[in-house]
């Protein structure tokens, strides 16, 4: 699977007008050769090397012999040399590379260099079924763990130890880590939208967002809900209910060929027509996979972009009123040929503790 | 405490040649202004800035007054168009910046560019009182939860459980996240330097090396100890004993002044004297504090750098035999004025469970 993803790659070699191509991104080396150690990947027009050192000898001793492996401390260096003796002539390098590590290939390099912007990324945005499978389950560990810690959660209880709770629970679940850490924001703390954790006790007439992702198998879910202790005032039930109709509503439009843009502004229209407009300060949402953030961007100003059969987005719109209160509700989405399937699908009507 | 820091950064302008600096690290962001989010830290010559977006908003309301907050979607952008109106001339920039943000400077910046590599690190490198007595905690921390980890290991269970047992239990005792995915390796996996975790379950005659670093309050620990479950072969013994000798005695020759070629060329010469010179493939430590690995390196081609008061550095020699066995022994350790203190201490004799 891994050397379809390297010939999917060495396809668009002709328009890019390169014969060589340097990864350096750590997850887009992991998607193109299953290797997840430092090191880069060098892909010329007839071979495919893995260069990293040798505290990776023995666990790539058997390695999948499409690969040709090379140890060194001077990755770029090696990179380099293997160019040159091949007489290719024109590298491109991936434009998230370090501006240090440019200058290094800069000056060593014998070939003409061009810098791409998300060539391995545009390939990893579409999932195939196997990719597919684990963001599955992904989500599946997601909304169970969601259903633990709403169960568990008390007054009195820290945003801590509620996030460090959420935390063991999936990983008994069989997730590996968290792909960002893990936010319990009450109360004041809920009007911010990024808030993380801090030791505040919840209490009474708290809105609670709780927001987490986990790595299940190298793919990761992202899920929020915002949730209440006791009863809370009429104005934070209307921005609940805004919330919650605009995220339904926002993934009911989601179909291949919807525009990306579409659904940004339509989130935005409908949380200013509720009189909130000045408060929904983020995007609408994101792809997700290997990465947290990954494509395809949702933005207004894109005018170009449309969903894609295999996308898998994430839908988290939110209002945050300063000294009032704040919500979030977001799930994760795959686009599928007659429109789309939840990943995550917890309760998510305003559910009171 | 923080604009000290900035104050110091600014002393180093004049031989630096330049007058003002964009700083893009978010650990360099968060050590110079204690700001913790998405965005860029501009200093000029007279004023500091915070460049962030409108999510960060409410965190910032009544943010320390001597910096200037600025929100926008383009950071660089805006710094750029600081530097037009106050009419500075030459801006020096982290070289670890991607290639993309620097051709965005490039192209926007009014001022002269000079790439600068590990200006802030530098500073970072000596800890202060207040970083030094978080790093004592972060270290007792690990110390407490080995302990636990060892008394409750059995045959049997697997290496991820065991991961998932330590990280939940290193939470409890207050350290919020882990700064690299903890690494159970047993038996065959123990002979693989940058093993993980994996369903492996342990048992009799395995050696395991369990190596994890856990935040306290934003600075790290990091520590390695390597248990044997029942017997294992006299080589196995003579290795673990060829780590640990060379461990402590690497260790003894920590000072202000000791060159920091000299232990990675003790470590290198005592392995290789006991003959095992081809299983020694890492570094001999690193630096550590905001991040887990940072400055001093150590390395056996640096003939100029020597221990400072304030370096918080690990030491950690190991070896792996392929198909027989791996070891490895890390502590962290202060440099103090009279010679040095450790931050762990955990039992290192070879330890039958």
């Amino acid at each position: 699977m891994n050397t379809n993803r390297i010939e999917q790659l060495r396809s668009t070699f002709e328009n890019l007008s390169i014969d060589s191509f340097l990864v350096t991104d750590t997850v887009n080396i992991n998607y193109l050769s299953g290797f997840e150690g430092d090191g880069v990947l060098l892909i010329t027009d007839k071979q495919q090397f893995i260069i990293t050192d040798l505290r990776y000898e023995l666990a790539l001793e058997d390695y999948d012999n499409r690969f040709e492996i090379e140890f060194t401390r001077n990755y770029l260096g090696v990179a380099a040399d293997i160019i040159e003796k091949n007489g290719l002539t024109v590298m491109g390098f991936e434009s998230s590379i370090s501006f240090l590590e440019y200058e290094q290939l800069d000056e060593e390099l014998t070939s003409d260099l061009v810098s791409l912007t998300n060539i391995v990324e545009e390939l990893r945005r579409i999932k195939d079924k196997f990719e597919q499978e684990k963001l599955v389950k992904a989500g599946q560990l997601a909304d169970e763990a969601f259903d633990y810690i709403v169960g568990t959660m008390k007054i009195g209880q820290t945003e801590i130890e509620i996030a460090n709770r959420l935390d063991s629970y999936l990983k008994s679940l069989g997730a590996s880590n968290e792909s960002f850490e893990t936010i319990v924001a009450s109360g004041i703390h809920s009007t911010w939208p990024h808030a993380t954790v801090s030791n505040r006790k919840i209490q009474k007439q708290d809105l609670i967002t709780i927001d987490f992702g986990y790595y299940y198998q190298g793919y990761t879910s992202d899920v929020t809900r915002t949730v209440a202790i006791g009863s809370i005032s009429d104005e934070l039930k209307k921005i609940y209910d805004t919330v919650l109709i605009t995220q339904k509503h926002v993934i009911s439009l989601i179909k291949p060929g919807c525009r990306l843009s579409e659904l940004a502004r339509v989130a935005n229209e409908m949380i200013a027509e509720a009189g909130y407009g000045d408060y929904f300060n983020h995007g609408i949402g994101h792809g997700i996979g290997l990465s947290i953030h990954e494509l395809p961007n949702i933005r207004t100003n894109d005018q170009n972009g449309v969903l894609m059969v295999g996308d898998v987005i994430t839908i988290e719109p939110g209002i945050y009123v300063p000294k009032l209160g704040g919500v979030r509700i977001e799930d994760d989405i795959l686009v599928v040929e007659n429109g789309h399937q939840l990943l995550t699908d917890s309760y998510k009507k305003l559910m009171i503790i």
